[in-house]
């Protein structure tokens, strides 16, 4: 076992006996996304199994850590401890006053039954969808109740974070633009509970009737066991409906269990296992690629001499070139 | 050899020869990344030397198909044959009137020089920044002198695409928000050229002071022969200016080489080995995922057997396994 790995199953036992520093740290190692990542998880995975996670996206300047704060000021309220996993938009553009949320989420700050981390963006490509969930899934392990995971739902990277969250609510605003937008965000596809914030403001309400229209239109095949995706409307800045978010989002987990939700959750986890398995093969083509049979191929690229692609090609079509670069190799 | 690689080859030679169905439909193929896209795109690889790639990236609504649309017709009146990649933005939240962007363009659909090719991003993950550089070095191998790639720059895939552009301009208007913004959205990394885009507004020159002072401040190590980093101001709606976009491009690309230039270039190719052999293990996962070894496995997580973890490790740690399962298998 290598150096890490035996820091990483330390740190592991430590905050399962409720460390809250090798809590933090332990997130680090797997914001890190090091070689003992998938081996930590496995130990978190068995013990998370009671918590709630609830996802919350959408558009930029929704309200969505306003929403946050307050769904956390609620649980605080029925003596639930929290995880909050907060995933920085990748973009500046995006909008949204960052800084000013986190302000916002200080006032849970001084409370130890709530633990607040951020996960930035930047630089992380397809490991931040895979850190987010860990995170929230360490939090989990680590007893808290409920763990809130918020999303800027702009991208494929925060959409696909979602898919831990077992009920996930979409914030929109008047302004976020007309719910046939909603569609091609592909937002629908995910919301469980939507909530139309802001909704003093002009539009709120044709809003809630449009995303309803839309959520009849696409029901169909529903049974009567059928979840009914709830719109509310929300005046987040003053807290006004945001008990109701919560109450929804618990009525969703408590929903009786049917066929199509095991067999999605099924899916669900096959899906994992092989975006698990992805990870770990391009950590190790990275990690080998100054060593044979990977290092040679590479140069004659770099200096010009073969194309990306048939180089690409050769490696992956030698199973034994292949077999030596991938395989486990823990001397 | 499969019906599909045959097919891909027959329509790689027939583009190559000029045939623009040939073109549309192999286009269309490498956007579905089908197994024989490295095999394709290696054949076109060759022939695209000679094209010069044009990135243009920036926040929504800051005029980027605007300045495309003017450096198309630029590029025309100078007799240069065009091939235009748009990328749909993932989100509709980002804003920016797409339907409105892509009417602008149609003053160049009937022009027989000038190929427009949109991508979307959704549904795509990863592929499509691959699909996205396919794409131009495809226009490249069939004859267009200059390729512009045109990309919503708030997300790491679309950043990432650009790194098949030979020079990149970054578009910015000056409600973009403040320079540091523009640092943190990586974007002054990939700039090789600023245009501060509807510069009748307040703010444009302050936005432009600051961009440069902040390029003086990177530049640093710099000797004589380093690129200096331009920033112009521009109003495409009326065409003002986007002369001397075209013109700036042209004189970074024909900048004289200097060693940092091509070992990024070297550094760049060799990680696109890695990437290219990453998608193709990716496809092998999904495509045996129904065979064994692998069907068992996600069985037995599928039923709530064996964490997804555990059961990734059991795959990638298992060296006989894993290349069952990665095998080029090509019977």
């Amino acid at each position: 076992m290598k150096k890490n790995e035996r820091d990483g199953q330390a740190l592991t036992s430590a905050m399962l006996e409720g460390d809250r520093v090798a809590l933090a740290r332990l997130i680090t190692a797997v914001e890190n996304r090091g070689s003992d990542t998938a081996a930590i998880m496995s130990r978190v995975y068995a013990r998370c199994s009671d918590t709630f996670i609830i996802g919350i996206t959408g558009p930029p300047g929704a309200g969505k850590s306003t929403i946050t704060s307050c769904l956390v000021q609620h649980l605080r309220a029925r003596d639930q401890s929290v995880g909050v996993v907060a995933i920085d938009p990748s973009s500046p553009f995006s909008g949204g006053s960052v800084l000013g949320d986190r302000i916002r989420m200080q006032d849970h700050f001084l409370d130890p039954e709530v633990f607040i981390r951020s996960l930035s963006t930047r630089g992380s490509h397809g490991g931040l969808a895979r850190a987010g969930r860990d995170v929230a899934r360490i939090f989990g392990a680590y007893g808290k109740d409920v763990v809130i995971i918020e999303t800027v739902g702009v991208g494929q990277t925060e959409l696909d974070i979602m898919e831990v969250a077992d009920t996930v609510a979409v914030v929109l605003v008047p302004e976020s633009g007309d719910t046939v937008q909603v569609m091609k965000a592909g937002l629908l596809e995910i919301a469980d509970l939507f909530v139309v914030n802001k909704a003093d403001r002009e539009g709120a309400v044709r809003m809630k009737t449009e995303l309803q229209t839309m959520l009849s239109l696409r029901a169909g095949s529903g049974g009567e066991d059928t979840w009914e995706v709830p719109v509310l409307l929300t005046e987040a800045h003053n807290g006004k409906g945001t008990e109701e978010i919560l109450n929804g989002c618990l009525a969703h987990h408590e929903r009786p269990g049917d066929e199509e939700r095991s067999r999605n959750r099924g899916q669900r986890l096959r899906e994992e296992v092989i975006e698990i398995c992805t990870e770990e093969l391009v950590r190790r083509l990275h990690e080998r690629s100054d060593d044979a049979p990977l290092a040679p191929v590479l140069e004659r690229v770099a200096r010009g001499e073969q194309d990306p692609y048939a180089a690409a090609l050769e490696i992956i079509n030698n199973d034994v070139s292949l077999a030596r670069v991938l395989s486990g190799g823990d001397e």
